[in-house]
């Protein structure tokens, strides 16, 4: 194993910068020397929390010592800093969503390849435990086949920030956190998405869209549900899913949950009919308590580095990359198709850059 | 006012003629002088609950007493059975769906114009007062306007009884619990529909719907969102809804619900970030406590009378139905509609019988 540590500039000392130099302190791999911000009052952050400042990205570029260009600028010129750092020799990692669509990544991409410089996109999300949870599920059949995921994600704070609320910038829910449970889907499921419906919303006078909710189909009969609100003052679960033998919830980030299934042991109980409104149900009773099983949620898939590790065996050993650019551009690309449904209102099909993962 | 009583015969005493005859002792203008099903196992249930059971549906048809027939059959079979009531001169009340089509709807309605009978169908879901409540706050806007409208009915028994997992009976989830939740939209929204896009479900492995999700665009702007599940061994909140100014909560049939709204008292507060799997988030952090406000449902909106003291007025002077026919083939259209983007795949647009309420 090799034991050289990578020195890291921090491009963009804003909430995610800032938040990646706490995480790299932890890795034995890394080592952030340094950041860079065009605002004044973040480069003196920088130096408050010991990082030293550099003057222009230029002296980032030309400073043979710095291994790795981590960027966490706003979107919009993510390319361009990506592009210039590895044409200068740079390894990259680049926060989420590296660009607004596929035909920029492709430019960032080509660059990679013709440098030989890796180039890695922050998918962080991928190790998120709820996921994890969901993925070992789908994995090992936990309560049957999956056949409905749906993925919520609900806040009631509006757009954060700044430059998130621009479209210039590459603002708005679908690609800030949309993205992400995009990425989570595409990493789980080795199937292709044969259709995409979706509607973004526009509640709070946003030039960008403050949620969505999309629908993807895919091959093997997966139906994914996915939604994002800033507007939402009581959440439903983070994840609701159905399997052919049972269903699941996880309500929330403290990982609250669990698995209720058909008891196999138990032949047919019938429910007894409850008053529901001013009719009898017998078909929404709950069912009868013997029928079913309540379990834990299983463990959790465990990815075989982190991040961070993953990045570093890449660089020194050509391992295989935890996020693939093969999947981030399915992930852009299904994001444009996302904006065309929701801009006609039309189910879209026949888009998907699927690429089977064996 | 009249105190004339209606007598009525129920036809087809299984689980719904039953529950009628018990609702109607408790109905001063209707009273239930007989009965008729086909399974003699059920006329003698009939006349243990004390209705003598008629022989055949002539002598029901034949006998100048019976004002009205109730009829609580097979889906199939309800044209047929309401036709030859009316041509005897009886009033119709029907249960729902009353058929599977327009069409043979307005095969019916062509003979209530004819003969100046009453026919009226027990759409009775109207009446539940977790409808009302979420109809009191639309019309109130109680959490200002609502733009988003989530229906669902969740069980985990699979389909019930034995024609209903029939197509030729018209069984399936769609028209059975279907049918009720899209009335209570078009009863509640006064406004056509612009697009319907849909998906049937097949768990179970019969030949008819086990479950649905339908999303309706309205031209006012709101979208509405039902889904019916009877593999869901964990349920989703009866109604969410969302409001300009809150988001509101209706869990189950108990009625346990909440509203909870911005605080307008209270300036913009930034709520604290907070962990979120591996990653930070202020825009899905808690609101901060001082910028909401949770407050119970409001009291539920009120019919002007009950189903059977409206059919009766309707009867005795011609009053407004609660439930009007129009109503009923324009919720069958869009369930003809709802089957046709399930099994296309697509958005199905410019299909609402809309009729405008006032």
């Amino acid at each position: 194993m090799s034991t050289k540590t990578h020195s890291v500039v921090i491009v963009g000392y804003g909430g995610m910068g800032s938040y990646h130099a706490k995480l790299i302190k932890d890795n034995s791999r890394l080592k952030v020397t340094g950041t860079y911000d065009v605002l004044e009052a973040r480069r003196a952050a920088s130096q408050e929390d010991g990082y030293s400042a550099y003057d222009s990205y230029e002296a980032v570029l030309n400073d043979s010592e710095v291994d790795v260009v981590l960027i966490a600028t706003p979107n919009d010129v993510h390319k361009e800093l990506a592009i210039s750092a590895m044409k200068h020799g740079k390894h990259v990692i680049c926060e989420k969503p590296v660009t607004m669509n596929v035909k920029d990544f492709e430019a960032m991409t080509a660059v990679a390849e013709e440098t030989g410089l890796v180039l890695m996109v922050h998918q962080n999300r991928r190790w998120d435990e709820d996921f994890r949870i969901i993925k070992e599920m789908y994995d090992k059949r936990t309560i049957g086949d999956l056949f409905r995921i749906e993925s919520r994600v609900h806040g009631a704070n509006g757009i954060p920030g700044d430059w998130r609320h621009l479209e210039a910038f590459g603002g708005g829910m679908l690609l800030d956190w949309g993205v992400h449970l995009l990425d989570q889907f595409v990493f789980m499921i080795d199937s292709k998405i044969t259709s995409v419906t979706s509607r973004l919303s526009f509640i709070l006078g946003d030039e960008v869209d403050d949620g969505f909710d999309a629908v993807l189909e895919f091959e093997n009969g997966v139906t994914a549900m996915i939604e994002v609100g800033t507007t939402n003052f009581i959440t439903l679960p983070r994840w609701y899913v159905k399997g052919t033998e049972g269903t699941a919830v996880i309500e929330d980030w403290s990982l609250t949950g669990r698995c209720v299934m058909q008891n196999r042991e138990v032949g047919k109980v019938e429910p007894k009919p409850i008053q529901a409104g001013v009719g009898l149900t017998k078909t929404m009773a709950p069912p009868s308590e013997e029928a079913t099983l309540t379990e834990a949620l299983p463990k959790a898939f465990e990815h075989a580095s982190s991040f961070y590790d993953n990045f570093a065996d890449v660089v020194e050993k050509g391992a295989e990359p935890i996020v693939k650019n093969s999947e981030v551009r399915r992930v852009l690309n299904l994001i444009e198709h996302i904006f065309k449904s929701a801009r006609t209102g039309e189910v879209v099909k026949d888009f998907d850059m699927y690429v089977p993962k064996n």
